[in-house]
């Protein structure tokens, strides 16, 4: 049974995977609640803890949201303070003269994909005002900011990975935040949850299909990753309902269930055709993207931009 | 293991589920390949037939249109010619002085619900031009054509019924075509498939959530439908997944599988929170809708213009 | 000098064009300054008065909301309040079992004629709610509101009237808001004003070229029209731009200047080719719109659900 | 009579404000049909004409594709064949190795302004499957293109000069194609004209307000620009009509007709307020703006592409 079948880009899930199978990986969690919102980290170790999870040694941090989409204003609100508490605690000392990039990875005409892009969007950007007026610049008590939204390779013809670095080449940011979608082995997370993390994001990760890795080591700069589950891999899905079946049931005691050939003749069955390879997503994907796209892009205006209250927030935007 | 947990708008699924417990239905079957497209008739008996299904007695037509958004023109002209000639089967004789309406169900605001307002804004209406221009109307070839998007009873405050049937008072048309989002048990047939009948639209159908009967007899007009399924409802999914476990298996054999019990546990485990009643969809559904909208306006455009060339078409839309 | 050369669709502005040739229409303006908003109201007069302006007798009134898409919370709430304020005085007396229907004129593909179907979609519906769920319609203090975006002749081969009169007929609302886009002759009044009247919408009117009237004698209830000017006839402003420098010169006094024919003449090569008939609005019409369109919505929701406090009015908007 | 109030990006509109004076500035005009469309070259001349232009020095080649959006599909590929034949006639010699970069410029939110990414989406990039399927890539005869939309200054807080530039740096291609929306002083011109150089885009030019050149010089490459008028400045059309006015008149022959204080007085008395620095479009320019981005990237990509029919370009495009 190869841990292959089953795409998580989650650390947290990828543990859970190990778990389940009473399999120790050395990954260290902790939870806390902030002003009602579930916090959680996963502590992955060097060594058996990047193998087993197939992350890179670092500390994500998992953010329940909940479901943005149906909030009023206050808890929008506190869930987007909480949210910006925890990227204040990813982010590099403040280098006065130097600006932060923010990245928005996907792709904008596929809903569930365009998570980046539409955060891009909402970024309250500032790198020239600072230059083109700087008074007004101090006196809003704006930070550094500046945003771009890729593309994807099928759409450019260049890796994602390029144009983010080139453009750091160019403007010399003192940290760039990369904002993705991300495929989730669970239903209930869609959306609902985000990741954060210092160790960039990996090849062959999410949904975006970004072939090559950006992290510190590759872009020159302290990268911190923000990471939204809106896909679940039809597979992934499959497996966990087959091995729930099996873990919930007296049917593993029958021992001649082979389960691994069993499993692949269903998913076969069930997604032949156009069902191969195949990421779902909620069917009101468009207001979902679009609510959860507004709580991280205000969570980023927030950390930065340290003299706008979260009420005038919506004023800085066109 | 009641049927309500299953949730298929589709005649031939809901056989399918019937033939795969072994419980005759009445439902009679018949395949057709018509130049090279699968054509799928059911015919759904009144009596032990609808109650079995939980359709309309009538004769529903299945036409596997195949992974539209990867046709090329040759191949996409072909299948859309196929899916006007089912159509023609089911309109009524032509009526020189009077309209048929097309009706796009849905919520053009939710991609995969999006389907039938996509349709209505590539129907090349006509319905005034022979008012206006009846020179122009008849030198073209074309029929007589009006169009309208009613909306969603959450967008509107109006059962799309009330104002189709409003609609319908007004302008008398000798028909009413209405396209509609549908849900299907499988991810292969999401987009791939079209189901076509002239036994209107059921209560609580499909995903735009429309309350009220559209059928020839609400209507006063002969109804032709037009489904297409876009999205899965996650819990037929799994139980679809469980049941095949259970068959392909000696599992059942131990008899002491109490499975109505242990998948109401999985379903409550894997979508707590919010998965319950979620309905999935392909990640790419943007694009799915746009050129699967494409085809069915196409068909319908041929069926009823008799005087344009399929390949003239794009020049009647801007 | 034709009037049919200048068009506009504002009572104001058709009274200005008279008392610009010193030609007494009759016509009576009063100006008030509401909480920093000016509103003016002219009202016409039969016969003469109708005459000369070309408009129905009856009261306009014209609220100069401003840029409001450079407003802050503060500013485009206090607008929306007056604009609502005024909305209120035009609206007949609440039947508590019958609802109002908003109707948004107009193509919403065409930018600036899409301000009608953008105010729908910002509309809080809840018609519905009252039958399904009379305690929460209640407790919110919700009015009856239902909305229908018609779509144009162009769209639906159905005349926008024969649309909305049909609705109305299905579900007997007690009052209807005509939602539409106008053309003015200034471009400074583009989206900075908005024009009230219960005197309906006349043929030929605006930019959606609807046909045929709509107004309380042809619709049946009482019509409150919210027109919004979003373009300007090119014709019209060259013809203003002539009037003026003919006005302000002493070009007048040579007395040779066959003004009519040279107008012509100019138009005629200013324009010639695509020019003709042409509308123009601002670039940045696609922002303007948006928040034009919130703002009437806002004015609306306000008036009818008396009991949600403007600051809350976003959270029962998806 | 100052040239900087009237603002037109076409060298050839600026040749013909110093024709109407009488003024000879050195450009050399030819006219041309082609297949039925005109293509007219404007050579600059350095010194005298670089000056009283306000252009570098270098020819302009203006191609009239008419209305576009109005076009059958012999009519559109007959054009895109044309304008492709000018495009060809700018792009340095082909390097088997390297790549053309596409910079589609300007705001894809604000309708006129949205040529560029519009153009950008419907190139077919090719430049990654060189290099993940050689095979293929070679088969189809295709060319190897990239793309980016930089975006504008107030959405990513980054000039798009150096957005350009640095991606230029990263990937080497051997030309870059720049496509941006441009201004004209003519209604009749506003998308129905492309306007070809080899001499780059100006700081200062058309609506995109980039402050920064981007020419051979600054990028470093060899630059074609294809730029498309769909804006008119308010100012400069009130000018043209006033001017129009006085030429065909006997008015200037009083003499005493102070035309610059007169000219200033009026354009602030029609636009006051929101009228200053109005750029204004064609009310319709959603689908115009659609349709001529189609054809200038189907041209770009028969340009590239040799081993594409231009019937069968669509089916390279999702």
């Amino acid at each position: 049974m190869e841990n292959y079948k089953r795409r998580t880009d989650l650390a947290l899930e990828a543990h859970e995977i190990n778990a389940e199978k009473g399999q120790p990986d050395g990954v260290i969690v902790n939870e806390n609640v902030i002003d009602e919102v579930m916090v959680t980290t996963a502590e992955v170790k060097p060594g058996r803890g990047e193998d087993l999870t197939g992350k890179p040694a670092g500390v994500y941090t998992t953010v329940d949201i909940g479901r943005v989409w149906q909030y009023d204003s206050v808890r929008f609100n506190k869930t987007a303070t909480v949210l910006s508490g925890e990227i204040n605690k990813l982010l590099p000392k403040l280098q006065e003269d130097k600006c932060i990039l923010v990245a928005g990875l996907g792709n904008v005409d596929i809903t569930p994909d365009s998570i980046g892009p539409k955060v891009c969007a909402k970024i309250i950007v500032t790198r020239h005002i600072r230059a083109l007026n700087r008074e007004l610049y101090d006196s809003i008590g704006f930070g550094s900011l500046a945003a771009i939204s890729p593309g994807v390779l099928g759409q450019t013809g260049i890796e994602t990975a390029e144009i983010v670095k080139s453009v750091i080449d160019k403007i010399s940011p003192y940290c760039v935040i990369l904002v993705d979608a991300l495929s989730s082995r669970k239903l209930s997370r869609l959306a609902t949850t985000v990741q954060l993390c210092d160790t960039g994001l990996r090849p062959g990760a999410g949904v975006s299909n970004s072939r090559s890795e950006m992290s510190t080591e590759s872009l020159g700069i302290p990268v911190v990753s923000i990471g939204v589950p809106t896909v679940v891999d039809a597979a992934t899905l499959a497996y966990d309902l087959l091995e729930e079946l099996i873990a919930g049931s007296d049917i593993k005691s029958t021992g001649s269930c082979d389960f691994d050939n069993l499993y692949d003749d269903i998913v076969e069955k069930l997604m032949s055709g156009s069902g191969r390879n195949m990421f779902i997503s909620p069917k009101e994907s468009d207001v979902i993207t679009k609510e959860t796209a507004r709580l991280i892009s205000t969570a980023i205006n927030l950390s930065l931009h340290k003299g706008i209250d979260i009420k005038d927030m919506g004023e800085y935007l066109s």
